[in-house]
């Protein structure tokens, strides 16, 4: 299985399905030149007339017709024991089999974690995935992980959060040595709760192939003060959400600004022809759609659910991207590495409470 | 103690006092016509000139000498001890002691949260005191606590927060019933964690008077779907850093749009005249400085350690509506009706604790 690389898409999956799956899988071919294939996963007599309805489409599209799909609010244990054959389990199983390199979905969050867990697996030496998504910023784009898959998160696990972050973002951004923060809060009655600082230990002492930076803090994501932002997926989801709504909220301003008056509207139109549309694109939230499920035997790219054609699209771009990289095989060193760590700390604390009871 | 209102300031706290501190103190003035003075605690060589190069200034504000402040850098514990007599030290002292109604300081957060809760103490039936934040969202201001002083948080502590913001936002947004919502993830695969899902639980069942709306995600931060976000004071100071720094990068790309090129620079010129000027104000941080102590018997207001005069105007605008409410009295009811709920819960635990060893 070399090339061409193959995508294998729940195409009934989101609010906008299969409408916004069909068309973002258009505009992604659009000055495409390498070789990919798409498998299309769903109802054979939706999805035909709407690939024929973009010329060439049908010759790089296969669809695999069922007739089943996972509900938007599915419960995840219920997705698991019901969706059997349904378009989002067929998206990852063709990963499972070898047919495609890479599955991608809009629908539910939850169900769709749930399955790629039992068809995929976890990778060897992780203990939950995560999802990372990527956050624009002013010299490029910062990972944060995780966004949401995992609530709790004990120190280790927060470690193997930076070790695939890490190789994630070089895998996506081709950047060599990517620099890791942990996330923290900066006042000086507080060093962070106890989690925290033993991650930021562990970080220090497992002897990591990383260049891990230390604490970082909310207002360091938009910086880029670091490639890889790692938190729980409490507060990572939380801050991620928290932004959208900021650059939502700002971009509702500036509207707002350039459509208030006469001049304010003359203004605007000089700048349309301009640097506006560079603004537009910028702040797109289409621009960063797609979270990655990190630490599967497999790659999963997460759609936003409520995404179109454009946020569809770029959730294609990111799953090309991390199908031609070996990001999964980069992460077994330093996964290794925590677990030598690990052993010998828990032996350190055995002998301690030999000596301690003796 | 009725008139005039009487602010008590930390006139050597922050990185740009004591001048950003007078400067303030100038700005606050302009315009006002009811009657506020002005303790100014510090170094009276350096204060006078500065307060004296403000025509009218003088009369309005009285210089308390003392030669000793805290260190930006210092530990909370070593600033208790070390830092009586100090700037700060007096400012709060002088709310304790009723020569003045509110206390304003850009100093050190720890220092001044730790030397607040010795001078001022625990408001009875509150156990922890926290930190509220204003955020501008498209309807008005949303109030976001804890944003720092506690990082973990059980649940009926969360609740407390609630209790204390709800009747915060009433105070200085003059809302008459504010709406309250728990932060929480929005994923179908988590409901939260058990933390944020029993605070839920006791905030529907202690009988509170409060329109508690249930969970919100990070963007309702800003979109404004409660009056009140509650949350614990990592996540919460996580959030709100995130927001900040969302906020200026997006600002930092619109003035990029309005620069690039010479025609993007006529319709720039041209929005000068109209609206830029608005969202420059709603973008500007100062108009959001200063988070409130709650749960204190006083009020005490921690502007920006970087602060310049017009954010510390704004943190003396936020002083002057605290000093004008009742708020510390409206939170007593919800708090012995959540001690109560407490109570039976505890008492039908220890029931059923007896019933199950029987």
């Amino acid at each position: 299985m070399t090339s061409p690389l193959v995508l294998s898409l729940d195409a009934m999956g989101g609010d906008h399905a299969p409408q916004a799956v069909v068309d973002g899988a258009a505009l992604f071919f659009k000055g495409r030149k390498r070789q990919v294939r798409l498998l299309l996963h769903g109802d054979e007599a939706q999805l035909k007339p709407l690939v024929d309805a973009h010329k060439g489409l049908s010759a790089l599209c296969e669809i695999r017709h069922t007739d089943s799909e996972v509900d938007m609010s599915a419960k995840p244990s219920e997705a698991v024991r019901r969706s059997r054959g349904s378009s989002m389990w067929n998206a990852v199983e063709a990963i499972r089999s070898g047919e495609a390199h890479v599955a991608v979905s809009a629908g539910n969050t939850g169900a769709l974690m749930a399955i790629s867990k039992v068809i995929l697996r976890m990778k060897k030496g992780v203990h939950r995935p995560a999802i990372a998504a990527s956050w624009p910023g002013p010299k490029g784009f910062t990972t944060v992980l995780d966004v949401g898959a995992n609530v709790e998160c004990p120190p280790a696990q927060l470690v193997e959060f930076a070790i695939m972050g890490e190789a994630f973002h070089r895998a996506l951004h081709s950047v060599e040595r990517p620099t890791v923060g942990l996330l923290n809060v900066g006042q000086e009655e507080l060093k962070g709760n106890g989690v925290v600082r033993d991650a930021d230990q562990l970080l220090r002492s497992a002897g990591l192939e990383m260049d891990y930076r230390g604490f970082v803090e909310g207002n360091d994501i938009s910086l880029g003060t670091t490639d890889v932002v790692v938190t729980d997926g409490f507060t990572g989801n939380v801050a991620l959400k928290t932004a959208e709504g900021t650059a939502r909220l700002v971009a509702g301003w500036v509207r707002e600004a350039l459509t208030s008056s006469v001049i304010a509207k003359a203004g605007a139109a000089l700048l349309q022809l301009g640097a506006l549309d560079q603004l537009r694109a910028k702040m797109d939230p289409n621009s960063v759609n797609g979270g990655v499920f990190l630490g599967l035997n497999g790659i999963v790219v997460k759609s936003h659910g409520g995404t179109d054609a454009a946020g569809f699209a770029t959730a294609l771009r990111i799953a090309l991207e991390m199908a031609d990289s070996a990001f999964l095989n980069q992460i077994e060193h330093n996964l290794s590495l925590l677990a030598a760590a690990q052993e010998e700390d828990s032996e350190t604390g055995q002998a301690a409470l030999q000596q301690e009871t003796a």
